[in-house]
């Protein structure tokens, strides 16, 4: 099959071989994908990550139980082993043995096949397109900040980063009525949260005054927490989102001083996220920049990196 | 009268003015006072703090309301304006203009007398010796863990740093029937630990193993929270309570991977540490390694310095 890969190189490989699930694992055709972040880094050699790349994807079952077979899915990313302490005591995404598509121990989505174990899957309603499915992993990241934090109305809340992730994460806090801004350096991206009535501010144009009750960190910069540490009021909360592959230089004095609490926050709940989408209470088609062939898979990775894309996706194993 | 202070250049003074007490502020004999990893970054400038230095203590009220005159009083440390949003929102201890004792913007306790709110004043029981009760303000801050974290006999707990406020911290959450280790560097203070049926471990005999519920941080250094990350369990908790002057270089991923909560935690409630004293629930007097006359407390910093050294106070206002 087709597959993007990082084995030492980083490479479109026309002739990859098929996956082959194990027990209880389905094979999925893959429709589209979307890259994010973390790929960038992966295709870097960070992590030291082999194999077929990519974990946020929408596609069809083509080999697996009956009643799952030609249904359109979306899939959780953590592949996990039910018996180690953390599965056992209920935080099996933090599973101490877990593998994870595309990113540790196991191939990705950026191919015409992945194999994910079937209590990973979850159905793709009818009204949702594939163009939105793929957000659903993403999205579900966002959705994690609403699972570790409650927001409501009299809240002032701050997006730090207007990245991919920090739109996401803006639209669903928005849906709370809490007070928003989102504080970025990107003028088309600061554009598009006015454009959904959510207040974006420039980096330079901005005073922190640590007035917030919540910062949500998505700059994906280690220097990011300390912007988050100016912004945030004392005892207020900083939801780190940035997985940096590089150490930072940074002065932890504001967290002890002003006794702020730091959450970092990673995979989130697809359930949430799924009705989100089957809701269209958050709009993702327009955060499409564009979408490319799998075969064109490189020129996409060059294509995200450019400071005005949003996302962009990957066709992959069916044409459509 | 005589006085420790900064203002450029550290010094014993002999002839330092007497403090003129404000509105609301009583005139306090100083007993005994408790040197402090912070007043030694102060006497090296740090903070721009200038006046005299010291905010542990306990001491005699020489003018004040009648009802106070004469009464053996310790002092919490904010000086607050009771105005703004921290303070109407309930969080004075993080006012917006504070002073703090010896620390930001006012006098502090390495002197004769200090000058301190009428309102920050807490009555010492008469079984509490001046050499306990001069613990309090530390006590209280290793009670402040539990005021941010409820720990209860099944939790695994780590406190990493033996020095003072380690030790205090420590000795807190021993109370509290959880399953505690302390990872330090010194082998006196961590037999200390054994001493008070508490597990001393030395930081090289450690492997972190990704474990621990709760690891409170009391290493004084940047680099405590690195190793903190690789000690607390995913989604566990971290409390930081060094504050370092100086900023580090620190990899914050492992906050995001594993979903941490880090906690920044400064001063706490002094009820319960005059409770614990007055309960003799907690043994201080084991800690104090030294006291010196206030007129030889620059000898006093330079013996704080010892690896060795638990804690050193100073003899101020009143012969013994």
């Amino acid at each position: 099959m087709k597959a993007l890969v990082y084995d030492g190189s980083f490479r479109f490989q026309p002739d990859h071989p098929d996956p082959k699930p194990g027990p209880g694992e389905c094979l999925v055709r893959v429709h589209v994908a979307g890259i994010c972040a973390t790929d960038l880094q992966i295709a870097r050699g960070y992590m030291g990550f082999r194999g077929v790349l990519g974990h946020e994807f929408v596609g069809t079952v083509a080999a697996g139980p009956p009643t799952l077979l030609g249904k359109r899915i979306v899939a959780e990313i953590n592949c996990v082993c039910r018996a180690c302490d953390m599965c056992l005591g209920g935080l099996a995404n933090h599973c101490r043995k877990r593998t994870v598509l595309g990113i540790h121990g196991r191939d990705g989505c950026f191919a015409e096949f992945v194999a994910v174990p079937e209590r990973n899957l979850h159905l793709v309603p009818d009204g949702v397109a594939d163009e939105e499915a793929v957000f659903v992993e993403p999205l579900a990241a966002a959705y994690q900040v609403l699972a570790q934090h409650p927001v409501e109305g009299r809240m002032n809340v701050a997006v730090l980063g207007s990245g991919r992730l920090g739109l996401l994460v803006a639209q669903v806090l928005a849906a709370t009525g809490c007070k928003l801004i989102v504080v970025g350096r990107n003028a088309e991206k600061l554009q598009f949260c006015e454009k959904k009535g959510i207040q974006g501010l420039h980096v330079d144009e901005f005073s922190p005054r640590r007035d917030r009750d919540l910062v949500v960190e998505c700059t994906g910069d280690p220097s990011g927490l300390e912007l988050a540490l100016q912004m945030v009021r004392p005892r207020g909360t900083v939801i780190l989102k940035s997985t940096c592959a590089e150490a930072g230089w940074v002065n932890l004095a504001p967290i002890v001083i002003h006794e702020v609490r730091v959450l970092g926050s990673r995979c989130g709940p697809f359930v949430p996220a799924i009705d989100a989408l089957a809701r269209k209470s958050i709009d993702l088609r327009s955060m499409i920049s564009r979408t490319f062939p799998l075969e064109k898979s490189l020129e996409a990775f060059e294509f995200v990196k450019q400071p005005n894309c949003l996302k962009a996706l990957l066709q992959c194993g069916k044409a459509k």
